[in-house]
């Protein structure tokens, strides 16, 4: 019964998501519960200022639970072994050891996972992967991340670095990328894609667009993804039509993702599946369209995510638990 | 001693490669060396004429030698069993029980392989590949043929039907590709593809092009990829500007599977290949261009495969030898 009880208490690890403009956190179970939560905002560029809010949090969330591990997800290339952030774009980290950092400050495990990567394990554990042996899970919010779990292991390349679905290039030189390139995959299947393309309607003025500018009264530069998907699950023709050719832009990326590496699963999460079938349906025909060899092989379902904004955090904590289990 | 030399006999195993044309086949040892060849036509379409055909090159091969199994490797989809060719193009077959018809004609454990897996486990195992972890190959004939070793591990995908890298779509609405959709990427950076452009130059009657019209006696319709490649090897400067742009087309689609799958290598075989650093050039300059997060992360290399032709039948010998290990 004393071991029973230990095991239990050892199975608790704390998640924490390091986002743009704030710090989540969670307690999370071994079932992928969160037990309790804290946030705090993210404090600027430096990256002893995080560190001392992630102590922060850690504290106020294990004063009264033992906490095995401690899991930190961001944004941003993580080294293979989870203790190096190589590089991230919001928090302007380069090759910052931040696991031997808060180790020293914490006195607890830490591992540090890709938020992509901490999600996509969330879902294949927890979610709407559950049973999957071979998941491609692709988040659509301003941009798109990407992350594997193939034969039942997160695959993150050589280097750490994979899952960066959404800088293939599917259209040499289309629109200009954040990475510095053009055509990204992201420039036409993401939130910000769908912003752009509405933007560009409603200053066009066209007689279709009219729904969209009363949304933002008149103020073009107000129309975001976000205002498009709530126009379109009101009705709005326009709408649902940006949201068609999104969706048909990300069905032809996961046409080429599944030709290189055949998953049993597509899982869609991000702020732009709160569209649902507005934006998975067109994905589905355009995916069952682009498919090469069609017809003359199985292919992967296409799914929502299903363990929501959480899913970073929970996924970074059951991460850090396995990686740090001797 | 007995014991060492039934283990070495153990070693020795047959592999096969089924090809448009000639169906040939080793005998090779545990090191991946071919100790004896033999080939036959490829006699039409029938499954049971090329069963026949195989099993008389076994029969050859195996008369001074025990064999512990054969392999079989042919372009096509083999379900994840080695049992079963879902899908060939090239003979016509469509859920094909082919190893457990050979292995009743045989009397021999038999497992199926598609070539370019078959292609890249053999410069994983004793070419190109060894010691590297990650790997992508990529084979340059009529089309691209693909194969990833990932974590030393052969993947094939849910469904058996991954590394279909030539039929990622880079250029919608462009060229007609033989699977059926526009734009796939070995449209743009294969041997095929590098006839299309030579044959359209020729046509133009450009005086940049008379070199290449010499070398087909004005037949704009005999240019193909090889004249191509051996005009730019005599030093022609058309044949040499052709194979830039097909070797900028091959840097972009590695780029991309960069960005999804971070290999720690990529290696380039195929016909098309013996162009050598007139392609390889090109096309590391423009996967350097174009590889995402370049300058924040390592990148794999590119280097040319040194299993030759023979490459997809050690590949198929050593994986049946494994895969039918108890």
């Amino acid at each position: 019964m004393r071991l029973h009880n230990r095991m239990r208490r050892r199975g608790l690890a704390i998640g924490i998501d390091i986002g743009g403009t704030k710090v989540a956190a969670g307690l999370v179970d071994g079932n992928g519960r969160v037990l309790k939560q804290a946030r705090r905002s993210t404090p600027g560029h430096d990256p002893r200022e995080v560190e001392a809010v992630i102590v922060d949090l850690v504290r106020e969330l294990s004063a009264e639970h033992h906490v095995w591990s401690v899991g930190i997800g961001a944004a941003g290339w993580m080294d293979l072994a989870g203790s190096t952030v190589l590089f991230s774009p919001h928090l302007a980290w380069r090759n910052e050891p931040l696991r031997e950092n808060l180790e020293r400050l914490l006195r607890r495990r830490v591992f540090l996972v890709n938020d992509a990567d901490g999600a996509a394990w969330a879902e294949y554990r927890f979610g709407a992967g559950a049973g999957e042996s071979r998941l491609v899970c692709v988040t659509l919010g301003t941009g798109i991340g990407g992350a594997m779990v193939l034969d039942g292991r997160l695959e993150r390349g050589r280097f750490g670095v994979a899952g960066e679905f959404g800088h293939q290039i599917i259209m040499p030189g289309g629109h200009r990328c954040e990475c510095g390139n053009r055509g990204c995959w992201e420039q036409y299947a993401s939130g910000n894609a769908l912003g752009r393309e509405a933007r560009e309607l409603a200053a066009a003025n066209s007689p279709v667009a009219q729904e969209l500018l009363r949304a933002v009264d008149g103020n073009t530069d107000a129309v975001t993804g976000a205002v498009v998907t709530r126009l379109a699950l009101e009705g709005d023709a326009a709408s649902i039509e940006l949201l068609d050719e999104v969706g048909q832009w990300l069905g032809l990326g996961l046409a080429n993702l599944a030709a290189a590496l055949d998953p049993g699963m597509f899982v869609i999460g991000g702020g732009l599946s709160d569209a649902g079938d507005l934006l998975l349906e067109p994905a589905r025909r355009s995916f069952a369209r682009n498919l090469t060899g069609r017809g003359f092989r199985p292919a992967a379902r296409m799914e929502r995510a299903a363990m929501g904004p959480a899913a970073g955090m929970i996924g970074a904590a059951d991460l850090s638990r396995i990686a740090t289990r001797r």
